[in-house]
This record gives C-alpha cells, sequence and structure tokens, in this order.
C-alpha cells in the first residue's frame, strides 16, 4: 500500500494576510507526517506527529493559537484513532499543556477508558510525566485580540470562529494499510466554560476504521455534533460511494438538516483521498507518491515534487 | 401517530435480589412517561420524566445510586435529543446535582452549545438555579459496598460493571411522530477521575432524527463509543432494516469488532419499537396502545394494561 497523509488546517474563511502562514503550516505538517510514514511508521504516528506539527504553530487554533474561551482561558480537545481495532483515545476541555493530541495518544494507549476530560484529565497528564505550561504560553497575540473584539456587544461568535482559523486535523495510511484520525482544536471563539465541541468526540471529530477509511472533521462543532459527520461519511463509503462522494453527501447533509458549514479529510481503505469542504477556504495538505498536493480555496490544488533528505 | 415510550435501566447481570426494584424502576419509569405522552407532552418531555424517575431511583446507575469513581466520588454524564432538528445537550462528569439529564436539557435549550464538562457544567448549572447536593446524598449503601469491594487487589471493574447494573435511557414517540431520545449514567464502576463515556456522546449514548427513529444505549461504554452504537443502528434502519434487525445488527458489530456487550431501546418513525440486547440481561420496559410490556431475560416479554388514573 502506498503511504498517504492528508491534512486540514481548518474550515472557514481564512483573512488573506495569514492565508501564507496557514498554507506552510499544513503542508509542514503533512510533510512531517509522510516522512515518519515513508521511514516505515505507523498511521497512527504518522497523524499524530502531523497534529502536534500544527499545534505547535501559532497559525491554527489548537495547542498554542488556541482561540479563548469568554473568560479569557485556553480550553482544548483533541482525538486519536486507530482503524486497526478502533482504539481510541480523547481528551476535552484541556488546558496548561501543549500538545493535547499527545495525552489523547497516552488516553488510548495507557488507559481502559476512551476520555478524560478536564481535572481527570490534568491529573492523568501530570501522572504520564506531561509538563504543565502556562496559560500565557498558548495565547497568541492575535488570539488575544480577537477575543478582545469579540467580547464587544453584537458580536457573533460563531461566525467569527468560522471566519478565521479552525480546528487541526488529519487521517492517513500506513503500508500496511492501516487507517488512523487525529483531530485537535481550541474549540470555538467566546465558548462558554467546559464547552465541548465535535472534536473528542468519536465519530464526530474523527473516525478511522481498517475496513473502510478514515476522516477528520473541522467547521462549526455543534452542527457535526449533530450529525455525527466522520460516522456519516464512511457509512457512505460503505456504501459503495468513493471518499469524494460521501464527504460531499456528510457536508451537504450537515448543511441541509443543521445549516452547518465545515470541511473533511478522507482516505479509503484502497489508498484513495480527498479534501472536501462547505465553506468558503480549508486549509488543507497531502502527501503521496512522493508528491506534495495542497489548496486553500475551492478547485485549487497545487502539487509539487517531495524531496527527502536522507 | 400512537405515543410509545421505552426505557432500559441498564444492560448486564442483575442480581436476583435486585431483579425486582429494577423490574418495577422500569416499568413506573416508563408509565410516568406515557402518563405525559397521552396527556400531550412532547417526546422530549417523556424521555426526560422517564429518565429523572430513574435518577431519581437508587436501584440504577444514574443520579442517586450512581457507581463511584476510583476516589470514591460520583461523577455523571447525560444526553437528550429533539428528533425534530436534531438539538442536543449533554453534560459530561458532573457532581452535586441531582437529575444531570434536567442539566443536559437545559444546555439543548439555553445554550448554543451541545455539551459542557466538568467545572464549566456546574457553573451553568448554578446560573440555571440548579439545587446543589452533597456527593453523600447521591451515594447508596449498595453502591459504597461495590466501590470498597472493587479497590481489592484483582477486581475487574468492567466486569463488575457490566454485572451489576448499568446505565438508563429512554426513546420516545409522540403524537405528532416526533422522536426523541435520553441517557443518563453514573458511568463505569472505579473509573478514573473525569473518564467519559458513551452517554454524553451524541450517536454512542443516544441518537434520535424523525426521518428515522431513535436510540438509547447501555453497555460497556468505552465499547459502544468505538462504533458509535445509536448512530450505527439508525443507519441500518435507513438502509430498510426494521427496529429489531439494526438494533441486533448494531449489536452484534459491536460484539465482533471490540468483544463489547450491551442493550438498546429503539423506536422508529412509523411507531415500531424494539428493546434487545447482547448481555445476559437488561432491565426494559415499554408502553403504548394503553399496554405496558416489560423483561429482563432474554425472550421474557410481560404485558398488561395501563389503567390511567385521571
Amino acid at each position: 500500500m502506498r503511504p498517504i497523509v492528508v491534512v486540514h488546517g481548518g474550515a472557514g474563511h481564512i483573512p488573506s494576510e495569514r492565508a501564507h502562514g496557514s498554507m506552510g503550516g499544513v503542508c509542514a505538517a503533512v510533510k512531517a507526517g509522510y516522512s515518519l510514514l515513508t521511514a516505515g511508521g505507523s498511521s497512527v504516528d504518522a497523524v499524530v506527529e502531523a497534529v502536534v506539527n500544527m499545534e505547535d504553530n501559532p497559525h491554527f487554533n489548537a495547542g498554542c493559537g488556541s482561540v479563548l474561551t469568554a473568560g479569557g482561558q485556553v480550553e482544548m480537545d483533541a482525538l486519536v484513532m486507530d482503524g486497526r481495532d478502533l482504539s481510541s483515545g480523547a481528551v476535552s476541555a484541556v488546558s496548561n499543556i501543549t500538545n493535547p493530541v499527545k495525552l489523547a495518544r497516552l488516553v488510548m494507549e495507557k488507559t481502559s477508558h476512551v476520555c478524560l476530560t478536564a481535572g481527570g484529565a490534568a491529573v492523568f497528564a501530570r501522572q504520564m510525566g506531561i509538563q504543565e505550561v502556562s496559560t500565557e504560553s498558548l495565547i497568541t497575540e492575535y488570539s488575544r485580540a480577537r477575543w478582545k473584539r469579540n467580547q464587544e456587544p453584537g458580536a457573533n461568535p460563531v461566525e467569527c470562529q468560522m471566519g478565521k482559523m479552525g480546528t487541526v486535523g488529519a487521517v492517513a495510511v500506513d503500508s500496511e494499510g492501516n487507517v488512523a484520525c487525529a483531530t485537535s482544536t481550541g474549540g470555538i471563539l467566546n465558548k462558554m466554560e467546559g464547552r465541548v465541541g465535535d472534536t473528542p468526540c468519536i465519530g464526530s471529530g474523527g473516525y478511522a476504521d481498517n475496513s473502510v477509511g478514515a476522516v477528520s472533521t473541522t467547521g462549526h462543532g455543534e452542527a457535526i455534533l449533530k450529525v455525527v459527520l466522520a460516522r456519516h461519511i464512511l457509512f457512505h463509503m460503505e456504501q459503495g460511494r468513493s471518499v469524494e462522494e460521501a464527504s460531499d453527501l456528510g457536508l451537504s447533509h450537515m448543511r441541509s438538516r443543521v445549516k452547518g458549514l465545515g470541511g473533511v479529510v478522507t482516505v479509503d481503505a484502497k489508498g484513495e483521498w480527498s479534501a472536501r469542504f462547505s465553506s468558503n477556504q480549508m486549509a488543507w495538505a497531502a502527501a503521496c507518491d512522493q508528491t506534495l498536493h495542497w489548496g486553500l480555496y475551492k478547485g485549487e490544488h497545487f502539487t509539487e515534487a517531495i524531496v527527502q533528505t536522507l
């Protein structure tokens, strides 16, 4: 099986002054994941690596750069899923850690549970030796400025969330044909304390099953939850639809049923992939057959050879 | 449309000394929900009423009677979903309230979010004027004794959870043909602090969509999450399967793919209903056409006329 990684850096409208950084970010993330895959890494290794790369990049709403809650705090959600046996790990409403997706992976690998939330997740992080970081270290000037602007009367946090930058995620197929997904987010701007979105919910923020494929989602979390978007798309694939058709059917169901916009990256067990969105833009990138693919606007699809340094 | 309510009081092995209480509990809960429906109440009113009834009944692992965490605390999850427009409300890891399902309904009706967790959910509960209760008031002698027994070396909390009593839930169809589901739980015995199970996850703990039907699930939460059980069953119904066939297909998929046992109550938009389980027992009851149905073991199905006092 040819290894593949596909990532997204959030669906919505990306302001022109941030487009360059977002495109550079998704391309760097996908190359980091692909480099692991071609060196024999697993699909789980690849999606976690790609998502960590974007969590560490302040251009994205995940890890450093996360949007702020109504109270000016950072609360993050993350998910990882292994398509071999449906093993899953998730964390919700976690603060003061750099890489929520790494903690989600530890929940998957070191506990009998699937999801840990808030204070309990923090206790587990300490047990695992994960370094605690200050809230300040996760906040960028840009995210604080947006938060301040959205404290003003009449501000619409849903529109602002869709309007600026979003969740990050990745799907991958490794050389053994195993699929995986990972998703990470700071959530929605001005959210209430303790708000959990789609990201840590299996089936909504992502899903991975070797017998079908894998999906990672982005967009308006509450809408994604209501239609269980990732699992919905995989059901269409089980009915014989292509990755592209299934992704579009899922997104159009979400648009018609709950008026929600978003985007997804999808792979199937045969090694087909797609990056589709109903929002105006989605920063995405893919790597397969030593070729990098990327785009931002609808219909945009650039390619470039990947030259790997040994 | 004839009004219908179906409830479950958890899948697993119910010890004989508790069987009578469980059966009485599900029958009382279903009658409470049905009484609202026949008086013109909505399906959301009915499922919340039935679940509140079981949260208040110490025989069930929800509200008072919840199992304890490894640290001896009570942390509860709940979900409600309205099949008309997929509106949903959920809470995870909430403590010190009597009826988590009521808080889930307030999340659905009073916020722009779908799920609130832990401390943030507690802040919202206070804002909504929900009375804070002591942890002690939610703990029964039975749940404390089980917790103590499971602190002993070699105890298997997964087996103990399946082995005693479980999650509660309800589905309903009202006279206008609207479906709804609600689910509530104390989770799994000896769980880590902050563990979130399937119950508050849309698509896993339950799902309701007027165009298909509604499901509420019970069983091993981590297994239910991995197969997104409720949504999985509704997909089979969308493919033309009956409520019974779809429920059995979902449960058998969970058993073969992740070795998980559980049970479900299901209704469809045409007014068919079922109560199915892969565990040894599931306390269930249904009410429709002025008839009460109930059972505990496989194949068991008792009926009795419902005489309503006006």
